[in-house]
C-alpha cells in the first residue's frame, strides 16, 4: 500500500521539528531535527568522495561509538561545513553536544548533517541558538514531518517525501508497519554511496517503526540504495556530503523477520525509488527526465557503466534539452565507457519508437514522431546491446541554459 | 625554431588541396586531400571509443595492408560516416579507390577520414565527384596547406595550424627538417587516443620531411599525443572518429637518428601542444581556457585521473564561466575521482593567488583579486596535493550558455 505526501501514516516513535536559525541567506527554515523516543537502530551510507565534510566524519564516529543507536538527527542547510578543517569538526561536535543537552541524550547519539556552501566556516552560534527552538517545535504530525522536509532544502524548489505502510497479521493481531522518508538535492547529484568513506549534498532520511538489527538494516539499505540513489544523476558531480540514513524505532511492535522481509524490502525500495526520481525531477534547470533502460549487456556492471557514461555526457544531455533525436550521441557516449559492444547487435528505442537497429538508422524511423516523444517531460530510452543478460535502469535529465545560469551565478 | 601559421617552411615531399563537394550544408569547402610524392611512412592513433566510424576501421586496415606506407590522405567534413553500417564501409572503400585512381596509387595507400553528423549515409556520389577537383587544386605552397586546414573544419571558428623547423649540420652540409600540422575539433573533445580500437571528431594531420621508420614514428607520436591531445578536454565526450596521423616523407634527406631525436621530439611536442591548446581555445562556447597544473600527487596516473575529474565537472566548468572562485568545487571534483588524498596537505592557487591551504580557505585569500584573475581568458589553476611526485598538466575550458545553445540547437 503506497501513500505519498503528508497524508500517509507516519512511523511511530519519532518526532520532527524545524526552525529558522539564520544560516540560509534567504531567511527560510534551515535547521531540521528528528528525535526518537527511544534509541533507534541506524544504518547509513555516505558519499565515496575522497574529500568529505565534517559532519560525515563525525556521523561515522557516532554510529561506531553507539553501535548504531541514535536518538536524534540534526541537519542544517545553508552551510556544508566542508573544507573547514579542524574548526569545522569542533563546530560539528559542539552542535551535537547542544542537541544532546536539549533532548537529554549523549552527544554521540546525535547524527549530524550539513548542506550548503563549501569552504565557509559554519555559523555555530546561530546553529546552537536555533536548537532549543527546533526542540520546542517537535511533534509527530504530518505537518511536523513536512517542516523537517522543508528545512533541509537548499536549491530544491519543492520538498521530496515518500511513504509506505502495510499491515500484517501476527497471531491474530493486525499490526501496521510504516515508512516515511524525505530528501533534498538538486545539483551536485551523481551519488556513489558506499558503506565507508563519506562526503554529501544529497541528504536522505528514512524513518520506520519496524524492529530490526543494525546488520539487517545495513543490508537492506545497501540493496535499496544501489537501485535508487546510486542509479540517478543530474550532473554527475558527486557531493562531499551525500548521506542516506535509515532509522528504525521498533515502535510498531513488528520485527523484521523472514515472514515480512519481502514486503518490507519492497516498501523501502518504493520509497527510495520515489525519492530518487523526485531528486532528478527537481534537478537544477531540468526540463526532461529520462529513464535509461539498458538491457542485453554482457553484465549488470557493464550496463551500469554505459548508463552512467550516457547520463553524464554533455552532448547527450544538451540534445535532450531540445528534444533532438540524436541517437548517434547515445552510441558515442556508450562507446566511450570502454565496455566492448558491437553496434550491429544494438537496438535503440526512444519513447517506444525504434530509431536504430542492425548497425544503422532504423528504416521505420520517424524523426518527427521521435522528437514529439522527446518533447514530453518524462520518457524512456531503451537500449538493448544484444550481447547478454546484463541490465541497468538509470534516471537522469537534460542539461539546460538554466543549469548553467544557476551554477554560474556569481557576483562579487 | 618555432614558426606559426602559413609563413612557416612546409615539409618537402607533400602537396595539399581542397574543394567544395556539397557535403556541408553551408556550402563551404568540405573535401581536403594531401598527397605524398613518394609513399610516406605513417603512424596513427585512433579514438578508444567502442563505437567507431567506417573510416577508422578502413584506415587501420590500410595501414596494416601497406605496412604503414601512405600516398594520400582523403578527408571529408560534414558527414562522419559513423553508425552507417556495411554501406558506410563500402562508401569509404569506394572513396579511397576513387582517390587512388585520381593520383595513381592503389586504394589502400589512401588514408580516409570523415567528420560531421553521425548516422546519416555518406553522400558518396558528391565525395567521389569532388576528388578530381581537389586533385586539380593540389600544390605545395602555404596557401595550399591552409586550404587543407580550412576544409577539414566543422563547428570550428578558425583553422588550427602549427609548424616547426630546425637546421642540422650533417658532414658539413646544412639541412632543414620541417614539420607542419593542422587539426579540427571544437566539441566532442575528450580524446583518449590509443594505438588500437578506433572512432573520431578530433582530426589531426602532422606532416614532416624527416626520414624515419614506422616504429620510430609510432613511439614518438605516442609520447607527444599523451602529453597534448590526450591531456585536453572541452566537454569530455570522446568522439567516434578521433584520429591523429603523422606522415614522414623523408624528403629532407635527414634521418631520425640518435643525434637529432631530442630536437625532433621537442619540435613535434611543440606542434602537438600548440594544436591541442588551439582546440580548447576554439572549443564550443568557450570563454575561458584553464590550464590545470597538478603536482604532488601519489603518481602521474593519480594526477591525471584527478585532472580529468576536475576538467569534466559541470559544477567546476560553470563556475569558471562566471569567474567564480569556488575552490570547494575543485576539491569536490578531485575527490570524486576515487584517488585518496588528505585535504590538510593540499594547496590551491588560482592565477598565482593562493586560495586554499592547510585544510581551510587561505587566510590571505583575496576573493576580488581571484575573481579578477579568473576573468581573464587564459589562466592556470595549480593544485599541489603534498603527497608525492606525480604531476599532470591538463588544458580545459568553461561550460557556457553558448555551449548548450550550439549542442541543443535542433529544429524539425
Amino acid at each position: 500500500m503506497t501513500r505519498n505526501g503528508s497524508s500517509a501514516s507516519l512511523p511511530l516513535g519519532f518526532r520532527w521539528g524545524a526552525t529558522t536559525a539564520g544560516i540560509k541567506a534567504s531567511g527560510k527554515p534551515d535547521v531540521a531535527i528528528a528525535v526518537a523516543d527511544q534509541p533507534a537502530i541506524a544504518a547509513a551510507m555516505f558519499t565515496s568522495n575522497q574529500f568529505v565534510a565534517a559532519p560525515i566524519l563525525i556521523g561515522q564516529r557516532h554510529l561506531k561509538a553507539t553501535e548504531h543507536k541514535m536518538r536524534a538527527v540534526l541537519v542544517n542547510a545553508g552551510n556544508a561545513n566542508c573544507a573547514t578543517g579542524d574548526p569545522g569538526l569542533e563546530h560539528c561536535r559542539q552542535s551535537c553536544a547542544a542537541m544532546g543537552d536539549a533532548i537529554g541524550c549523549v552527544f554521540d547519539e546525535v547524527f549530524p548533517s550539513s548542506t550548503g556552501i563549501i569552504g565557509v566556516p559554519l555559523p555555530i552560534e546561530k546553529l546552537v541558538a536555533g536548537i532549543p527552538k527546533a526542540v520546542a517545535a517537535l511533534g509527530n504530525t504530518p505537518d511536523h514531518a513536512d517542516a523537517f522536509a522543508h528545512a533541509i532544502m537548499t536549491t530544491d524548489t519543492k520538498p521530496k517525501v515518500a511513504s509506505e505502510s502495510f499491515e500484517i497479521d501476527i497471531a491474530g493481531e493486525v499490526k501496521r508497519v510504516s515508512l516515511w522518508g524525505c530528501c533534498k538535492g538538486a545539483g551536485m547529484i551523481g551519488p556513489k554511496l558506499a558503506n565507508a568513506a563519506p562526503h554529501a549534498t544529497m541528504l536522505v532520511y528514512l524513518f520506520t517503526d519496524i524492529a530490526a538489527s543494525a546488520s539487517q538494516l545495513k543490508e537492506i539499505l545497501h540493496d535499496s540504495v544501489e537501485k535508487s540513489f546510486n542509479a540517478i544523476s543530474v550532473d554527475g558531480d558527486m557531493s562531499t556530503n551525500d548521506t542516506v540514513l535509515l532509522l528504525a524505532s521498533g515502535a510498531s511492535g513488528v520485527a523484521l523477520d523472514a515472514n515480512i522481509t519481502n514486503e518490507f524490502d519492497a516498501a523501502l525500495q518504493r520509497v527510495c525509488d520515489s525519492l530518487a526520481y523526485q531528486v532528478v525531477d527537481d534537478g537544477e534547470g531540468v526540463t526532461h527526465v529520462v529513464t535509461l533502460q539498458l538491457t542485453g549487456a554482457a553484465s549488470d556492471e557493464a550496463a551500469a557503466t554505459m548508463a552512467k557514461s550516457i547520463a553524464n555526457s554533455p552532448l547527450v544531455k544538451t540534445a535532450w534539452s531540445s528534444g533532438d533525436p540524436n541517437w548517434g550521441r547515445l552510441l558515442a557516449a556508450a562507446g566511450k565507457a570502454g565496455v566492448p559492444f558491437d553496434p550491429a547487435t544494438v537496438t535503440i528505442a526512444i519513447g517506444g519508437l525504434e530509431v536504430f537497429a542492425n548497425g544503422v538508422r532504423s528504416a521505420a524511423w520517424d524523426e518527427t514522431a521521435t522528437h514529439e516523444r522527446m518533447s514530453q517531460r518524462h520518457y524512456t530510452i531503451a537500449i538493448n546491446f544484444g550481447m547478454g543478460s546484463g541490465t541497468c535502469k538509470f534516471v537522469t535529465c537534460d542539461l539546460t541554459h538554466e543549469y548553467v545560469s544557476i551554477n554560474a551565478d556569481y557576483s562579487t
